[in-house]
């Protein structure tokens, strides 16, 4: 894919994609929403990716969705909203709007969020559904639907709560206040907060904490095993799905070389691979549930 | 309503519950429950109100359950429990009990606790469906049910864990321990402590914060998407609805003047009311699934 | 039953479960797993037994899944792997694999993990169904399963997020780090770390704190109610069923001496005992609820 509005360079096993529209301090328009699925799907299928970092260009990470439109930036009445909303028009499927926030969430590969500037509104959101976010020192966050009309979208209103507990989200998206890294910190929004020209540093180095001595096939199980059940009523049906799976990746060639490294106190070299060795319980559940 | 446990008062699209039986501590009947719940549908409903703020009269918020009438106050076989449990009798219906719970549940105007003094039992456990609490120095609070042979109630056992998180919850309910306020600030069941004199101001505060620059019905949608779907299984069911929400809410006055109003640097003054403005999609929600 | 891998004592209400296997860092075995859940089914059945304490004898707590049949370890076609997984093979059931998680979800007595030394893999996530878990200081802790190629499991995708909240049960479970008693406590994963000499002494103070002035039926019903509910999507189930059992409750001996333990300011004596007076609601769910 040619992408527009966004880069996406994969060096080292890792994909790093950039928002790059640094002109508009990298504004988010449905084009954008596509090319970040495209990346993330296209992040999934590759052996040779272990993680995703999320960047902006320039000085800001994302400052919201595009209103170089004006006041009808919204309107999908007009020619604007339709630039904003992008793959979220028309509504006629109930998937409508999941695009890119499904590519993260189901997304074998953990990612990571390095917000190096003013994150605001989908730009802030946008990062919910990824493991770790990180925070350039100085930068500003804000979800600042309610003071535009709006409300919290891409999923937020469920992904916001798991990460900072509901009175937090509640009081940040009925305030549409804006707030500085301390206290995006203290929240738990973000794991840490760096110093500008630390911050692809960090997410790198985070990204290889999650994956260097990890199995890939571990590794994606854990992050659906994780995602899709932390809102699940009991744990009945996790264990209906984590015996099983674990049983049989008992019997793989990964967990031979997970054992025997152990043993020989040296690194393990898996030979598992997402593309071919997920096992057969995977995915457990199926298109409907989303739907 | 002529309210007789309450006193209800509207001042500056400010709704000040106050519990008003000093003294008795403010001790809880079912009548008190009636009451709030009466109040809290009427803040859902009148466009001039924008938050409701909830005290206590004299030096308790509230001291539990009125067990004015002895070992026997729980006994609804006698004249004493009737009293205590009010509307939630007879329990015929699966929705009993839930009276003032829902109305401040569904309520489309954020809510703030303001604890002014000792809050124990269903004293404490009636804030937990509010969006903020803030308590007084000195107070103390107990989720006190094991220790009278009873069991937390008012849906403590859901709201409890999803605001201090699962392990602080059971443990302070299976010990019935009574705590003062550094405990509960640590613990994050209160936001915030302050003093006694300050704490009705701070409320106020507060309710700004949450209102002054929000389109009510933002606010409105913001409460319900997120105390509605921070339990979901999975944010699939939220996404089929965030998305025609805004794709709507990007139509409306509300959110020209949300833009407008940036663009000139200016507070923005939002046209749309709860009364007349919540899109097609409110209540997304049927009766029956909440019986 | 002839406990082989554990150890069982029952001293002044409080049965303490020794994990012994100590010259194999209490690996844990399928046969172990079973004898855990039979230790946990006799105190959900007996009324002098209040809580449980679960800790490990000799330096380590459990070092984890017994490896000591090599690099085949968790392979089912060999010998060894129906050691490790025991009662979890055959996978024919829907429920196998619950077995040691269901007897701690649903005993009505609350438990403590007392974790004396390393705690790794199926080490830590053993303890994850318990209420509340201490840690001598020193001790090491992991959720290596990726690490070996295998996935958290016992329950522990869903178990862990509540505990810790998802992005820190993430970022442990995929990379598989082994991580110290300050960032255990930083977390929430224990609520406190203390001198190995003291643990055990400190494990029965808070059991003491948990059933000491509580009705025990009140602590059984407050456990499950909490546990049961905590991943419900919304309040109104529990509603249904939390006013009802309050109103029998009500009614009830223990109600009357937890009220008239009040008016006399003394420690209650509850005659109810969870053998004979649980209320008629439970359990309110089904068998199939679980599997």
């Amino acid at each position: 894919m040619d992408y527009q509005q966004i880069t996406c360079e994969i060096d080292q096993g890792l994909m790093v994609v950039t928002l790059n529209r640094p002109d508009k301090l990298n504004a988010y328009t449905g084009a954008m929403g596509s090319e970040i699925e495209h990346a993330f799907r296209s992040a999934d299928a590759a052996d040779d990716v272990r993680a995703v970092i999320v960047t902006g260009a320039g000085r800001a990470f994302c400052a919201g969705a595009d209103v170089s439109g004006g006041a009808d930036s919204f309107n999908t009445a007009g020619e604007h909203g339709a630039g904003v909303f992008g793959n979220r028009l028309p509504a006629s499927s109930p998937r409508s709007g999941s695009g890119f926030v499904d590519a993260i969430f189901s997304c074998r590969k953990p990612s990571i969020a390095a917000i190096n500037g003013p994150a605001v509104g989908i730009g802030i959101t946008l990062t919910l559904p990824m493991d770790v976010r990180i925070v350039a020192e100085g930068a500003k966050i804000g979800f600042i639907f309610a003071r535009r009309g709006l409300v919290p979208e891409a999923g937020s209103a469920w992904f916001l709560p798991k990460i900072v507990g509901l009175p937090q989200a509640l009081r940040w998206a009925m305030s549409g206040r804006i707030f500085g890294v301390d206290e995006a910190v203290a929240a738990g929004l973000v794991s840490e907060a760096v110093a500008p020209t630390d911050l692809l540093t960090r997410a790198k180095a985070i990204a290889h904490e999650l994956t260097a001595d990890s199995s890939p096939v571990s590794v994606a199980l854990t992050r659906q095993l994780m995602w899709r059940f932390a809102g699940a009523p009991d744990p009945f049906g996790l264990l209906a799905i984590d015996g099983p799976i674990s049983v049989e990746r008992g019997g793989h060639a990964d967990v031979r070389e997970g054992v025997q490294s152990f043993f020989d106190k040296r690194p393990p070299s898996f030979p598992g691979k997402v593309s071919q060795d997920m096992p057969s319980q995977y995915p457990w559940w199926s298109d409907g549930e989303k739907g």
